[in-house]
């Protein structure tokens, strides 16, 4: 999924740290907090961030096939010109389908034959898959040792990696095993973004919208008017865009660290978009991020229907994602059963005593959690959507 | 391992709670804390003592074939009772060879095809293998629901139902793999002992010794005198040693859930003893309370030869676990590699870059973590036991 690469800013550029977002899970969750740090020399000066705020390690890289060959040498020299030393890196297969049983067991194998311990680091370089994967392999091995995110896809800068959601699929759904187990450190490098092919870039896009549309109709508007430049490669525009995100989550998560609340709005889109993955099969047909922007204006077209928010709003969400180029329906080459897609839905770890429990809107920038969707009004908005 | 069932107290019994001991995580973990009753008519009251902390719940009971067929019915009446409902409870094979990924799948799968939710509650009912599987089990669905230990081995009650620890098996060394995730509630009838095989009893009482060797001579000097009273059945040796355990492990868990300090003085014994458990497979040749045993002695034993502690003192340690009936040297029928003994005492969970850590004594009551014990020194001691 990564294409090929593109030239890097010299790593002998001065050191320019980009946007330190702190994250403060002290509240909620002991003394656990930890920097998100954006910018546009991020890679390079990887070592240097992790001795500084987590001393001198013995690290395991787990990337996968596509983002290893591009940045996994690099981010070796690094490590060890700063100090640290090396557990031979694992890469996984590329891909939604290595979130599975088999590949965290090879995973949780690499560790443990390589005598990890709890001292060790983990490195999770790649995108979503990677760091779900490697966060919840790095959760259970020892019972948890650190583990820092280097995400490398847009998705992940803005949405995955912050935050410590972790887990696998199984063929009850998407990310129904996983754990609560936040990152020691989260680093955003936004010029790995120019290797992303043109598609999971528009993926990940979904995911910087959805932060407008559940809580801030200011940065909608910003992305209705400056959301090309992020994905045509503007560095300012990538770094305020990530930043913007990640501060974002951090309120969010450091308030609901467990989703009890407000962090269940960060799913605004998702329940409708895991069906849809679940149901076509987690590939190539539908990325995340298409799913969510489906999701999205699904969840906008409902809000309308029951009468919480204006068709023309809805509209609205609908049309700034069709301008970009993402996906507003379902893709049309599959064949749908829509009591399954019911089925998928009811069974999302969102569901609460077999209800429906959805993110909805109000408007642009007010989304709430219903835990009391008639079933009815879905399915119909599905067999509206497929027919 | 159960053996025949024996005469229960009547349901009908007026409820005596027992002993309850709040175990307080606030201070490090957020708001968490949860009851542990101990008692004698627990098991009878066990639907009440739930909806009362916990409310009235969707339940799964997780059990083995030797547990469920002597207490599942009677649980799920009780749990019915309250107005809990239930999901179809799942009955794994007995025996540590159930801490493997492939029962926790079976585990999960069976979760997510019942249409377990996040208001779910997991039950765990059975000794320390039940206990670890359905808590990790529980951890990992949804990211986390909510658990209740109903321990039924003395090992379970004393020790592993208590702080949170859960985990499975693999080829790399014992609970290599698992989670610290507490329990919602912990609920210890001491009548379910009874149906307890009598080298469960023994195995279990070593972690019971164990308490006292770490941090309370006058414990220990109790179970000199009065240890045989509570393997015998007396119900109040035994609500006093299993309330007396529990009020320690609580205090211990609540100041280091994460053993990064002396949560870590529990393990004493254990190093030794899953190096043993490990290398003869995890079967009836040695349960893990007797390993824990030897593995004790061990321990006073290197702490004398290293000038730690008097060398009476490490003799006492030994009568009294022989006394007792419990082994206090490793299986002779077992060909042993003590290079394959040292390999898997260096892998295990509490080695620091590849030092030996060990859980040492000064005296009697008076344990101290050693992060760097010469693995001649330790060679040489299993040399001298195995010869």
């Amino acid at each position: 999924m990564i294409g090929k690469p593109v030239p890097q800013p010299s790593q002998t550029a001065a050191f320019v740290p980009g946007k330190i977002i702190p994250i403060d899970l002290m509240a909620n969750a002991g003394h656990r907090s930890y920097d998100i740090v954006v910018g546009d020399s991020i890679l390079s000066e990887a070592g240097t961030l992790i001795s500084l705020r987590l001393g001198v390690r013995r690290c395991l890289i787990i990337t996968d096939n596509n983002v290893g060959p591009l940045y996994r040498q690099r981010l070796e020299a690094v490590l060890a010109a700063a100090g640290h030393t090396l557990i031979p890196a694992l890469e996984v297969s590329a891909g939604e389908g290595s979130k599975d049983f088999t590949t965290l067991q090879v995973v949780l194998d690499h560790m443990l034959k390589n005598g990890i311990d709890r001292q060790s680091l983990v490195i999770a370089l790649g995108g979503g898959v990677v760091g779900d994967l490697a966060g919840f392999a790095a959760s259970l091995v020892m019972r948890g040792i650190d583990v820092v995110q280097i995400p490398t896809s847009l998705l992940a800068q803005v949405d995955s990696s912050v935050g410590g959601k972790t887990g696998i699929n199984t063929v009850h759904g998407k990310n129904v095993v996983g754990t609560f187990y936040q990152p020691r450190l989260v680093l955003a490098d936004v010029t790995v973004l120019d290797s992303l092919p043109k598609r999971e870039m528009l993926a990940g896009y979904a995911e910087v919208v959805k932060y407008g549309l559940i809580k801030d109709a200011d940065f909608f508007h910003w992305c209705q008017s400056d959301g090309d430049k992020l994905l045509r490669g503007d560095r300012q525009a990538q770094i305020y865009a990530v930043g913007y995100c990640c501060s974002q989550k951090a309120k969010i998560v450091a308030a609901d660290e467990r989703e009890k609340g407000e962090r269940a709005l960060l799913n605004l889109g998702h329940t409708f978009g895991h069906a849809l993955e679940a149901i076509i099969g987690y590939n190539q047909l539908i990325l995340h991020g298409e799913a969510v922007a489906i999701g999205a204006v699904m969840a906008f077209k409902l809000s309308a229907q029951l009468g919480f928010c204006s068709h023309a709003e809805a509209y609205e969400v609908r049309d700034h994602f069709a301008t970009m180029g993402l996906p507003v329906a379902p893709p049309s080459t599959f064949d749908y059963d829509v009591d399954k897609l019911m089925d998928l839905m009811a069974q999302d770890k969102k569901a609460q005593n077999k209800k429906l429990t959805l993110i909805l809107a109000r408007r642009i920038g007010d989304a709430f959690v219903s835990h009391d969707v008639k079933t009815d009004a879905v399915r119909d908005l599905w067999l509206e959507l497929l027919r």
